[in-house]
This record gives C-alpha cells, sequence and structure tokens, in this order.
C-alpha cells in the first residue's frame, strides 16, 4: 500500500510555518515528512513502541566463521530474557517493550518471557545445500507477520528490528551480494570481530554457498532459503505485516537491512516504510543502504547489532514528531518570517 | 583542571566485561569513557541537565550580512520565554531546564524568566572598530562562569550550550579565522540562509573587520573583544565555569564551537570536557571541530542554532551512561567471552 505523499507536502508546509529559517531541522524534517506519509496524516501522535529481536543459529558456523561459538546465540537470548544485554538497556531508555522472538535456535529449551518459534536447531549448513526448505522461508516470514499484526492490535505505532545469530552476518553477506549483485568481498566484513585468517574463511563459505545453491535474484523466498536464516525470515516478515498495519519499521544494522532486501523484494512499496537507524561499520550495511536509498540517521561505528542503533534512532523519530506538533508558527508568535 | 585518564580507563574495562564483542558499541563506549574522565568516576549516575541559550545583537548586522531583521534576535528570545521555539520542544524531550540569557540583544525589555545580563544594546559594527571594549567582553565571559557556578550549585551534571543572535555566524567566521588560521572563505557559510549575493557581503565585511582590528591570535579575550558577540563571551564563560566544577558540555553548532575555541584558548585543558553534540552544515564548524580534534556525536544536516543539537545528543550521553551502568556481563550471566 502506498503511503500518503500528501501528508509528507503538508507536513513539510506545517513545518515551514514554524519559527526557524526553512529546513534549518534537517534530517529531523526528512524525518517528520516521512512518519506523516506513512501515519497518513500531518499531525501523528507519538507512537508507543517496541523493539522485535529475532534470534536463529546458522548451520554455516560450521565453517569457523565467527569469533564466538554457536551456543552463544542462546546464551544472549537467556541474557535478553533477563534484562542485561545492550538492548534491554536500551529498549528502556527509549520506553519501547521488547520482544524477544526464537525463530530457531540451538536452545535446549527457551526461556521465559521468549516466544517460541522454533522452525528447528538452526538452519542447515548452506556451504553443503540449501539453508532450510522453501516451507520454512514461508513460515519464517509468516511468524513475522503474524507478530507484527498483534503488535498492532496492541496499539504499538513503532517498530525497531534487531537480530541474534552466531554466524548471522555471513548469511546477510551471501543475501545481500545476490540480491545486490555486489561482488562478495564488498558486502563481507569482520561481524563480531574475526581477524583477517577468519574473514577469508567467511568469504569461501559464501562463495561456496552462492555456488552450491544457485538462488534466484528475482525470487526472494528462493534466496531466504538457500542462504538466509530463520531470524531474517521472520524479520522480512514484522516489515511486511508492520507496513500493511501502516506502522514504520527502524532498521538495525547489517542482518536487519539485508531482511529488508527480502521483503522489498516481496513488495517494492514496503521501502517507503523503512527507516535506517544508524549505519553499522559492516561494509555491506552501506552497500543495502546505498540500494534502499536510505539515509541512516545514526553513525555512531556501531557493531552490536541486537537493534541497539535502531533503538537509539526512536528518540530521534520522537523528537520530529514532537517538532511538529509543539513548535510556534511565525503568525502566532509575531517572529519575523523573512522566507530564508 | 585535568580530567581522570584513569577513570576514563576503568570505564574502558567495565565496558569491555559486558557482554557484547569487544568496542562494538564504538562511539559510545567513547563517549562513556570521556564522561567519566570528566566526572573523575567510573560508575557517574545520570546527570540532571540545562540547556544554557544564550542572545546578543551583532552591529555588524547593518552590513546586511544576515537573511533575517536584527529585531528577530528579541522576538526569538520572547519565543523562548513563551515555550514555542524549536530549543523549548527539544529541551522538554529531553528532560533538561532551559535559562534563556540576554547578553546584549537589542530588546526594549527583558522578557519574564529571561535572565538580564545586557551588556548593551547589541556589539558595535565590528567593520569599523571593536566590537566591544575589553572591559565588556572580560565582563561577558565573568557572567558565564557565574551562571555555570550557580547550575553546578543547583546539582546540575551537563550542561549543553545555545546561541541567538542575527549577525552571529558573521562573527563566528571572524573569530574562527583568526583562532584557527583558517581562510576568510572557508569558514564562512550561508548560515539562516543567505543568497551568494549576500554571501560575497559577509566575507567583504569580515576581510574589512579582521583588517580594521588587527585582533592578536594568542590573545583570546583580544578577539572576542574585537570580532566577537556578548553572548559568544557568556558562553566561553559557561565552558569554563563549567569546567572548574567537573560539569562536561554539550557543543551545539558553529557559534557555540567559535565560544569554544575562546574558551579552549584561555584554558587548554578545556577541550577535554567538550562534546560535539553535532554536525552542523556551517563549514566553519567542521573546521572548528578539526582543530579541537572533536568528533560529532549526529550529523543531521542541521542548522538551527539555540542549542537544537546539543540537546538532541544528550539522550546518548544518558545512554553511554546507562550502558555502563546496567548492562550485565559476560562473568554474571554465562555467556561465552571470545575477547573479540
Amino acid at each position: 500500500m502506498p503511503v500518503d505523499r500528501e501528508a509528507a507536502a503538508q507536513a513539510q508546509r506545517l513545518l515551514d510555518a514554524k519559527t526557524k529559517p526553512r529546513r534549518s531541522l534537517g534530517m529531523l524534517e526528512d524525518l517528520a515528512c516521512r512518519l506523516a506519509a506513512i501515519y497518513r496524516t500531518a499531525s501523528p501522535p507519538i507512537p508507543y513502541k517496541a523493539v522485535v529481536v529475532m534470534a536463529g543459529d546458522h548451520g554455516v558456523a560450521e565453517q569457523g566463521v565467527s569469533a564466538y561459538p554457536a551456543e552463544v546465540t542462546a546464551q544472549m537470548v537467556q541474557n535478553f530474557a533477563s534484562g542485561g544485554a545492550a538492548i534491554n538497556v536500551l529498549a528502556r531508555q527509549a520506553g519501547a517493550g521488547i520482544v524477544v522472538v526464537d525463530m530457531g535456535t540451538k536452545a535446549v529449551a527457551v526461556p521465559k518471557g521468549v516466544r517460541d518459534q522454533r522452525l528447528g536447531p538452526g538452519t542447515s549448513n548452506m556451504t553443503r545445500g540449501p539453508a532450510m526448505s522453501r516451507g520454512n522461508a514461508v513460515l519464517a516470514v509468516e511468524t513475522g507477520i503474524r507478530l507484527a499484526t498483534e503488535l498492532r492490535d496492541e496499539g504499538i505505532g513503532l517498530i525497531a528490528l534487531g537480530d541474534m545469530g552466531i554466524g548471522n552476518t555471513t548469511s546477510a553477506s551471501a543475501v545481500t551480494a545476490v540480491l545486490t549483485q555486489a561482488p562478495i568481498e564488498q558486502v563481507t566484513g569482520h561481524g563480531t570481530g574475526i581477524d583477517q585468517g577468519r574473514l577469508r574463511r567467511k568469504i569461501a563459505a559464501i562463495q561456496q554457498a552462492l555456488e552450491v545453491n544457485k538462488s534466484d535474484p528475482g525470487d526472494p523466498l528462493d534466496v531466504l532459503a538457500k542462504l538466509g536464516g530463520f531470524e531474517i525470515g521472520g524479520l522480512a516478515g514484522v516489515m511486511l505485516g508492520a507496513a500493511a498495519g501502516k506502522i514504520p519499521l527502524i532498521l538495525d544494522g547489517f542482518i536487519t537491512s539485508a531482511a529488508a532486501l527480502i521483503a522489498v523484494g516481496l513488495c517494492p512499496q514496503m521501502r517507503d516504510y523503512l527507516i535506517a537507524g544508524h549505519r553499522s561499520l559492516e561494509p555491506g550495511h552501506a552497500v543495502i543502504l546505498r540500494h534502499l536509498n536510505l539515509q541512516p540517521l545514526l553513525d555512531l561505528h556501531m557493531r552490536l547489532g541486537e537493534g541497539t542503533g535502531a533503538v537509539l534512532a526512536m528518540h530521534l523519530a520522537d523528537a520530529s514528531l514532537k517538532i511538529l506538533a509543539e513548535m510556534a508558527t511565525f503568525a502566532s508568535t509575531g517572529v519575523s518570517d523573512s522566507g530564508a
């Protein structure tokens, strides 16, 4: 469903009447207008917020592509449930609820407070065949769509996206290489902090996965099934469900943005619902942002994931809406307007 | 007084023990460490906050260097007092008190709620002689020092700086050209939105002011007196007073950063108390940030002043301190630490 460009134009007219030089709030004004377009009103209220953090394990971790062992995925899910991770701290600051979903980790049991949507104990090793069946790719996306619909029904009006999954930058690089047609080396980075030796192994694993799977760039579900992850599919689904419910989405870093490539591939209008919370240090992230023509709000040299960059940017979304709602106008104050 | 580098190192050790890859929160970690150094503790509490907005008029406005007439300074001070300006909206969002000071505008009367520290009805036209006497330059700085001391006594622990003054980018460009030795053209921009014709007039006015005044780059008070403004002197004073009281300062854009050049010129250790809230669109601002070796936290293409960029960045200061205080450690959670 297209966003409402007239609401955006009306929001810009309102901003131009405020007591400040025209356009002097820069990207904050752009953000207010984009939110107005998504909400279909030039006067949106401050939204209730949630961050959806989806976790999954990756068979490709067997190839030694990460600095961390696979069990860290489940350990971090437990950490999210206990409230001690970075995303818990930043979501509390943002006043955002946090929804943690196990889309398919190696965890023996899913901790209390975490949604159990496991499609398997991690994906299969994509260097030897598809990461998952096409059926599971569809299920992953459908799970995300259902969750977004549920959040909308609870009154959530702004969703940040986050991820957790050892090995998932390898999967995201493979997805990005296929869907943006960029060279593998250009979209593959140091993830959680691997050295040059592991980086070479990671690039080799991606090359092999692409050769073995021959995924179809014109079929995003095929790319998801062969090279993606359960959490990547789930995140793409949250985006589709949220957009259908007129809810803007704040992307985090590389993983959520790779999921966005799949969501936009399935529904190109989807792009207008996406806000780039920040630019991560992963080189593939910048490639996706350019591909989707999104300007990141923050650039703090972060590379943590979990939704941390997305949730930090919620403050700017609120700021832009408060400027729109609360600032006085030239007419109401008698401040001279030069028209500059 | 030097900041405490050991407290910064201890904060980094605490951050390295948290459940995240080392340094993966990038500039948020740097910020936490810098705040720890200023507060002399690796566990600083979340500070009470204020934004100090200082206003002054500029004699050089007679030269037609601005898109707005000089009376807008006083009109905007009234707008600040009424709560309708952008800085009011963003300070409310940040939970920051707002202190508006008339350092010397053309206002007939100072509105209720605004501090009257007027040193004159604007400065003199610096193209014909010094903007103010050396005595008034000293008074302006002393006023700022006293205000910072007062805020510290009230329990304020983080100060954002803002400015208002038609013509003050012209003054800031002149100060910056002298104190950074950069060419005038490189540090002179479109201010509130002037066209190319006015920009040429602005550059010519700065050239003339520099020739007429021959200020001494080794004497920051001389530069302030000859080329500065009452609000620029006051802001430099707030910085000196805050640093003496171990309070970090968040700079806004070009004007507050030009004031920082004066403060750092008077007391070089001052630099370690400065946080660059954002990078403004004014070209001179980037020159000052490089000169002071400060990395801006935000880059939202803003050019409004008033402290808007500084106050937006307060959220990131809080976020960095909350990460330091609230995140769990590898040891406490049993999450595997690869050391990456």
